[in-house]
């Protein structure tokens, strides 16, 4: 259970880290949709380990393939299935991480929930089980069409942080860096950091933050599916997730209802305003037309390359020492996966709010 | 749509603020659970309004009645109807919100989805829409049964913080102060604060402990589902959330994994613990039998005793004042509906968990 | 689990024949829509108990109250609770059908699933369960509008069959006599045969047929969510049916391809239709724009005058006979709840059939 | 929409007829159930076309892969995606089809539906789909075990039928003839008649009558989700279904109650039994022990090889006359989809009736 996700537009997860592929089926997206594999390559290749010093250096093409759905470049409104193969499968022994739990994997969770689980790269529990995500938001995006803007970055790394933005950094900005953020300065910082962390064997978390633009105002559905609760879940729902914040989350803990308060005017095109936006774009669940902002805390990846205490599956205690290519920092690549994640909420919102009025 | 949240536990949520009744269906819960009124009754105590200097005037008995699903003491399996009437729903002219959108309200955005609203009260955007969400984790709570104990507390109110709790405080403690915070001095001085806001017709904002003891291992579906995905999607769902996190959060962003780790060890009972409890007691979307603990951001309320700006349905700048009676501080009100919603997460998971294995 | 119904138009249905109330919360009802309770009552009157000569005496107002999601005569895309109270509830003494199980009842397979059951006239179990599903059909159809009808009547009892209609009849046809035949020989034979089963002590099943027209072509989510496999649930779902067809149903098992195919046309007014019509308005799963045409088999109700012999909860034989009062013949009164039903399916077909396309 | 099927045993079905591949994915299948690529092929054999001199000519392998949720021979919990590509996909010039509404075929309602359609071989409305379906209901299967026992057969074709059976026939008999029928001199006429119809140019529809042994009380959740109601939803979800009936069925409308009740008594084994089952072994929705017996109604299949009147999507007058690979009657091919949608039922609602009880 749970690896389905969605109402309208539903989105099907499903692969192992190393078994024969993973991938998704997307039930429910609309017909009438121009969607290529480019389309969905394009999303997978930001998030394909092994582009920069900073990443793993495992290296998959993690090519897609639509196995249905789509005919002559355009959706039928029937499901979509997208797959990816696992090449890069076969590479490692992983008969001694079978017989442990590391510390701060999922290891001890799916033996306890699940009486076994598959010890070949994490399995289920891998962070490539995002790749049917990516795919999925792919698809997410060419239903939002070019009037909505979502864009990630990497907000901060352990305690570097850039600083506050207002407005939407530029694609290329972001793009610009291994850090993907969009302030030069400081991610220069963060990719030496990142380097050092690496070198001395240990990894790091970081804030990653969305923006959402050209979302109208009526989206999301009160009370338990509000929009921002969506994209709570949705964001918690990746891997290393700890936190989610929405406006001006946490800080609005330490404000006055007269200093977060969102002021509404008229604009010059006559539309519905706020003169900030503490809301973050939603006002008792649903959106209100201004930008959707958000931020997803990551925690610092479990695998490390130092020596850990840790208990085998026969209750003994070990030791366990990170080895494989694994990413000392996540942050970076779970931009595109954030975006993702946000491109089905919208949609599917977008899809539902068509039912909201007789 | 949006009012009903869960898997098998489900919960159809209903009424308006000042419409005749508030109330929830529940669907799922399993026969043979104990369950009388006064049950339910307890809990909605906890949550009625009007019980301190801190919290607003509105005083409703909030009587609930189980109108299904009970039969001499105990669950049927069928569904459970709890009604609360709204007595005090006469008393205030709400012509004049209906014509103007409350700043940071969901006037606005109501009237965006749905082309209309029910202005008495905040309709269904009221806070009093939680009568519902308490009355079923009252059910909840039940299911889940003695070995598990849900608590929640106020940890901070704008700046002040109580000193970070490692260990479940008592219930006691928590109830003994109107500001619901265990940690005395602090609970005074959030109450002076608090006495002090609302004298200069403002409002202020505070952070939602709750931790979970008793859970057993193995419940919450990844990946979609994770039970920190759940548990994000019901906070956020809470009317003036605006943040989740779990374990240590957005603290986990400014920290190695050396140090975010929790090392596995064997405890006296030949049980499987962790030293520390940085995951806040969920690995990969499951929980590993540590303590689930979490943290929810809530916003100053909206309503102030200031004047504001703002415009009109049609479109006129026009000036609000905030009447009625409100909270000056939602805060320790949101104590038990926290907990509400974290029971019904758990009850859901346990009854899902199930179905795990053959 | 298993008392909501629908994908967008969610029916959440809930009471014991003899608990304090019956009724529904419908979630997802767009916001627009006219509705006030003497829409519901008017159902409800319909199906409502002691109104001819045929049906059971138990008398009943059954005045329903909205509760919550309607405001100035409009729904306001909240959920819509409405509720009818059990006023005559404490009429019989049940402890001695506590103790057995009835044939052909629910009372064994109740207690082989809770483990325990409410015997008071049945509890969940009972027709009476079907108020909440009328009240939720009056909404339904508010939402079809008036350029949709549906029509629902009594086609035969036992071997007494009136003519095969090709045409809808008319509301005053069916609602002339107490049979609900809009056939009035056919009626007529099947009151007097009623009444004489009454006589007899027995009671006896038969078929109710129903048509819906100016539904759009376009309707119903293949593959397993087809409009007629949602039609077919939903009758099943009702009490004492046993078997569903539509168009030409079973009868097309005997006929060849070149017979039961319709052959599509252009009418005068430029619309695709079908010369025959032996699909029963459905092709594929998604209707054709024809009039929706289907049968739902009721059997004899479970409780006769006559004694029978059955077996104790603590596994004694023993006898029983059937008190209280019964209809001989459901099938009449069946009418209005089979069109409830199918307004219910169409309504949520409706509203997702607006998710389609881009 | 409408492409995933189940509560907590979800299977989500993809593919078009002529499209790289059809499959499904299964979310919410236990750990630890053994499974093997060969458990499912077996059941695809079963339906795989080309079999038999009466049914279509295509031959494909219908080769399975499982990529997904199986590890070292048994179930992980996580989901079980299962791929059969579809090789024999080039084989034809469909752009004649593309261009008009076939009759009683499902090109009409997808165009009018979502505005296009893959018409390479129906696409999506081709009995192809069924492939997921017997894959998941092979997974299904091996979780209901070996104590319970879904068997399907051909009960009649066009007005020839076998004799009344009251016991479950054995696989061989069913398997012994093309017709699928276990009644050998039935089933020697239903192949001349078949064989006849074919010479013909025509097609010709039957019933599939399916028995379900070994299931314990208590299964199915009312109201609305039924145990029968289940059952119906999946049988009419299948191509070319028009009716489904359990138990006395139909048949039940021409009987009394003192007939059709079903008497209790205690068996030698001290288990609950009832002497006749013409309810079909479900009462009030929920299994009640007995073989669970229900019949599907399939029409003739709508192409035949004879010339029909149509309409183009230009909306002009033409003739079509049916080409390709048909079988000239599907009933003996259904066997197999029936009894993999009773098992998806079956399997789902053994899992959902874990949670029955506290």
């Amino acid at each position: 259970m749970g690896n389905i996700f969605g109402k309208i537009f539903r989105v099907a997860s499903f692969g192992e880290s190393h078994g024969p592929a993973v991938g998704c089926v997307v039930d429910g997206c609309p017909s009438g949709v121009e969607l290529s594999e480019s389309d969905i390559q394009k999303e997978l290749d930001r998030r394909r380990p092994g582009q920069s010093a900073i990443s793993t250096q495992r290296r998959e093409a993690d090519l897609c393939k639509i196995l249905s759905g789509v005919y002559e470049g355009k959706t039928l409104g029937t499901p979509i299935c997208v797959l990816v193969e696992n090449l890069d499968q076969h590479s490692f022994d992983y008969s001694e991480i079978a017989k442990l739990w590391r510390p701060s994997h999922a290891d001890f969770t799916y033996d306890a929930k699940y009486g076994r689980r598959d010890p070949r790269g994490g399995g289920r529990s891998s962070a490539r089980e995002t790749v049917g995500r990516v795919a999925a938001g792919a698809i997410a995006k060419k239903i939002l069409g070019p009037s909505v803007t979502i864009r990630a970055w990497v907000e901060s790394v352990h305690s570097i942080a850039m600083p506050l933005l207002r407005e939407m950094p530029s694609l290329e900005d972001i793009e610009s860096n291994a850090a993907r953020c969009p302030h030069a300065a400081t991610a220069e910082k963060i990719i030496e950091f990142i380097k050092k962390t690496k070198a001395e064997g240990d990894s790091v978390g970081g804030v990653v933050r969305c923006r959402m633009e050209g979302l109208p105002a009526g989206l999301g559905d009160p009370v338990f599916d509000r929009f921002e609760a969506a994209l709570a879940k949705a964001m918690l729902s990746l891997p290393a997730t700890k936190g989610f914040d929405i406006g001006s989350g946490f800080a609005a803990t330490r404000s006055y209802g007269s200093q977060n308060n969102d002021i509404f005017y008229i604009d010059s095109g006559a539309k519905v305003r706020t003169k900030t936006n503490r809301a973050g774009g939603v006002l008792g669940g649903i959106t209100s037309g201004e930008a959707v902002d958000f931020r997803v805390a990551f925690k610092p990846v479990a695998t490390i390359a130092k020596e850990q205490s840790t208990i085998s599956t026969e209750l003994k205690e070990t030791k366990v020492i990170g080895r494989g290519r694994h990413d000392p920092c996540v942050v970076p690549r779970a931009v595109p996966i954030v975006e993702a994640m946000a491109a089905i909420v919208a949609a599917d919102a977008m899809l539902m709010q068509r039912a909201a009025r007789i």
